[in-house]
């Protein structure tokens, strides 16, 4: 019964006016993003994952995996077909290298399609999605002849590709890895041990499923310097690049979840698997935050996706659903009721829900752009700028993009009200989905402590002062019009508690670091607000622009107009409760000893 | 795995410091609620949860309730058997009348012990739950003879009770029931309609079912005031208390739920089904109310309930994973990891559990006096002010309660990391079962509205100004002591807010009554962080003066004031946000035409 369409309009404006697209046609790759290109990709990318993904989402959650005694997982009813298609249409390789088969788009073109493909199925578009992990970790590290080997499959989706991180004893502490890599007299090595976790480790999609893995080398130290990151394919490729004898690598379960039911999750067991090194032997760590960050890039998305399919369910519902009246009189008196639109905490909630997904969608978008410049910007000083701020506002955009996530899905349910908690209206399913990314790649609290504990200091603070830079500006320049004075003022006053806040760290971090720890979810979700404003203060500005120059659908702006507003008088108040938590400090976190928690 | 220990000596704290038991003997009823009795209840009542309910919430979870065929529905396995042993042992009696066969023990004292089988089984607990419901509204409204016929078996749990007012069409609005009752010659009613979430409908715990719903009769308004409540037993009762035939209602389905998935949720089919009056004609909804507000309260108790398990759960799994090194440095060198709580994120979810978890105990137990001293409280002064305070905050009790619920187990379940969303972990159905309380019995919206369009305004305010004046009272009092004036100041402060608010209302909700609409919500959490301050601020005066008295246990006494700290420096500065919001007003709320949400 859940419905979706792919807001393609949406995002058209956001790349053309919020990422400002256009003025990127000089980087390399980006000539090939004309505006009739990305409409193609959205609109047809759209239509896919809306006829063909789309439909599989609840059957998807109903049936779930299912691991057979020889250890081969069943993927759900259709979900084998989808695939076939999704990698016959080339879905997966929008911004891929050319070289190994890619269409080497902008990564923000993909990004943008990765949204809808989310939406449409969460846990179908996880099986590519922990692909791109994997293939971003061997274009950079691998070396030639693994990257011939193994690229090309993976890129068309041919081949499946995992990360191999998580063990029963160790999830963000990666020092504590028990898994152990010994040499082989060819070059190779055996690698034995079990990890937890892992998402698409065995499936029925792909014919291979190229695993990569993290494991301690003889000898390595016994801490996250001592980790190595292997290549383990689950059946061996020979050189002329048939499929060879079946690798010691097998599932020995799978995971029964909250959510994501059609993604199977994998406990993934070793016996001596061969594996050969990726990148030098004990720089393991720096090749999978390569992953990792792709992939938590790609989580923020994933709550953006959720949110978005929920909240559109929750306004048709709304406006199908009568019940009560409008507080002032019946707004439709010939009507036994009037429909939920009329009532005010409704509106709020959906309005929650818009001005956090579009937002949101600017900001992932603006991110990915942040992405594609990093690496292709003509300039050094463009692609360090654009490397400080993608590397300051990922933790943010994983960890803000999925609490909104959880919290606009649950309100969608909340719209519902008792349909909601019924599973065959789908709702809550969106909630068990959206919960997971709040947890994985990195709990929210583990993004909050890489803001104020790495990101914030780096480079003598470069990177925080370049975004306080870029929000003061254009606050600025947003002040001296009527229009979006007041949004503006608001903004630079929650910036000013940012700043505020970020001050109090430096006083205070230095004699004890607890300080900084204790307020680090309130700093990354006060950096969200200032970034989420940010994005709706471009998005007020070019509606402002495009309203006097008589451009553009007008319902439309004035729709951006009103939310601008909205996020502005509701959502940014929210600054100043951030900033007297944090300056809280941590001396109430930490009094108690841990056995004065329990008061039974 | 999950574990459960009922908070006997934070119960037996709060009802001595907080409710002020003692000081209650001359109020008729509370003379039987001896430290002694109450502690035997705790005690016995805490382990007969623990070891007979709690076992059976997993099992519960996964197995769910089953309809066969011939409509009959059967519960877990367990259920059947701890329900004898609930009902063989009285638990389910403790406050009902003597006259009916209860112990006449203030509902305060079956507060606390209601907390314990919330925590240890909320799907059980619903059983005899909303039994407790129908009970209160027979108490009141049912004719001697429908006292006598239904009540000792209903009291004692020998038989269940429902409560039916939900229909596919109409669950706010219950003006839009279609469920009609045409008079029979004899004084009963044939009932036909289709009641839906009819919580433990149909079941195998007792042979009879007792289910009160609302229906309309013939030429009664098509509104809310056409409404009257019905008694249709499951079985008819003779007039010697044997049973007889079945009356002509079934469970047509049960749904499939996100949660709570022990408890049958049926849709109930009734056919003409026999049924008698209760109270008189089109005055159901008066009738409703006793059920409604009884439950409402119920349900923020399961808000809390639900949420101690989970927190209780997340401190003992803190305490056991070992993951990282505290920011200082490493706090356990000798092993290879630090435990959880070191990590000042972590510290501060639990510590957010632990304020949000014993201030709602106190809050609910306060709430659960007021009810007591509304009805037996020998001034009439008393009793009006009991009653202001519980109409006034039964609302806030049942929206804030349940929101903090789903939000501590949601942290708890974070606290576990990847493992939290695994099923076999238990911590994923606290979520998913605290999901339903901010849904039923009226959504947190509607509790919102009813806080600021109907309690705010009634008697002038009387209410509203009652508890503005006990809270600024005791604030006086413990700015007096050095020890207490930090949160004494932080809490006025939040007053301060509410006040503003409030005032902001009054000024604002004649002229456009969306403004208050717009609002609810935000007020509704305000209202709880003022009540909830009160009741920590009483908790810290408590402690203060024990420990200066040399008292009670000081470790205990230490951790209330350090609790205390943590909620007047962490959780009050959301007070202000909260004002800002709701000082927004309706209009950037309201702007958006319903066709303008989508952005696709």
């Amino acid at each position: 019964m859940p419905q979706y369409t792919p807001p393609v309009r949406d995002t058209r404006f956001v790349l053309e006016h919020v990422v400002g697209l256009p003025a990127y046609s000089n980087v390399p790759g980006f000539g090939a993003a004309t505006p009739d290109t990305v409409e193609a990709v959205l609109e047809e990318g759209g239509r896919f994952v809306a006829e063909v993904l789309f439909p599989l989402n609840q059957i998807g959650d109903e049936q779930g995996c299912t691991r057979h005694a020889d250890g081969s997982v069943t993927t759900p009813d259709g979900f084998k077909d989808a695939y076939r298609r999704f990698v016959e249409s080339g879905w997966g390789t929008l911004s891929a290298p050319e070289a190994f088969g890619g269409q080497a788009m902008p990564h923000v073109v993909s990004t943008a399609f990765q949204e809808y493909m989310i939406s449409a199925n969460m846990a179908f578009a996880m099986y590519p999605g922990l692909a791109h992990g994997a293939i971003a970790a061997l274009v950079v590290k691998g070396s030639p002849e693994q990257q011939e080997k193994y690229l090309p499959q993976m890129v068309s989706g041919e081949w499946g590709g995992t990360m191999n991180l998580t063990e029963p004893q160790c999830g963000t502490d990666l020092g504590l890895i028990r898994t152990r890599a010994v040499p082989n007299d060819d070059g190779s090595y055996a690698i034995t041990g079990t990890k937890i976790f892992i998402s698409a480790g065995e499936h029925d999609l792909t014919d291979n499923i190229i695993h990569l893995v993290l494991a301690k080398t003889p000898g390595a130290p016994d801490s996250s310097k001592g980790i190595s990151l292997f290549v383990v394919p689950k059946v061996m490729v020979n050189d002329d690049g048939t499929l060879g004898a079946r690798n010691a690598v097998s599932c020995g379960s799978i995971e029964h979840k909250m959510g994501i039911h059609g993604n199977s999750t994998c406990v993934m067991n070793y016996d001596g698997a061969t594996g050969w090194l990726v990148g030098e032997e004990m720089k393991g760590l720096a090749a999978m935050f390569i992953m990792m960050n792709a992939a938590r890039l790609g989580v923020g998305l994933q709550g953006l996706g959720i949110a978005e399919t929920a909240y559109q369910n929750a306004v048709h519902y709304a406006r199908d659903r009568r019940q009560g009246r409008a507080l002032a009189g019946p707004a439709e008196p010939d009507e036994k009721a009037d429909t939920l639109f009329v009532h005010p905490d409704v509106r709020r909630m959906l309005m929650e829900g818009k001005a956090w997904t579009e937002g949101l969608r600017a900001l992932c978008l603006w991110g990915a752009l942040q992405v594609d410049l990093e690496h292709r910007a003509v300039d050094e000083a463009d692609r360090q700028m654009a490397a400080d701020l993608i590397g300051l506002l990922t933790p943010v955009i994983k960890g803000v993009g999925t609490d909104k996530g959880y919290e606009i899905a649950t309100n969608a349910q909340q719209v519902y009200g008792g349909h909601g908690y019924i599973r065959e209206w789908g709702m809550e399913q969106y909630v068990r989905d959206a919960r997971i990314a709040q947890i994985y790649e990195g709990t929210n609290g583990v993004q909050a402590m890489d803001l104020v504990g790495r990101k914030l200091a780096q480079n003598g603070g470069r990177a925080i002062q370049a975004f306080f830079k870029l929000v003061a500006t254009e606050i600025a320049a947003a002040k001296a019009d009527a229009t979006t004075a007041d949004l503006a003022t608001r903004l630079e006053r929650a910036l000013g508690e940012q700043q505020a806040a970020t001050m109090w760290f430096m006083a205070n971090g230095m004699k004890n670091p607890d300080h900084v720890g204790a307020g680090a979810v309130s700093y990354m979700h006060l950096t969200g607000l200032v970034a989420t404003g940010l994005m709706w203060l471009r998005m007020a500005v070019a509606a402002t622009r495009l309203k006097a120059d008589g451009e553009g659908d007008a319902a439309f702006l004035d729709a951006k107009q009103v939310t601008a507003r909205f996020f502005a008088e509701r959502i940014l108040p929210e600054a100043g409760a951030l900033r007297r938590k944090i300056e809280g400090g941590a001396d109430a976190v930490m009094a108690l000893p841990p056995e004065m928690f329990l008061a039974a």
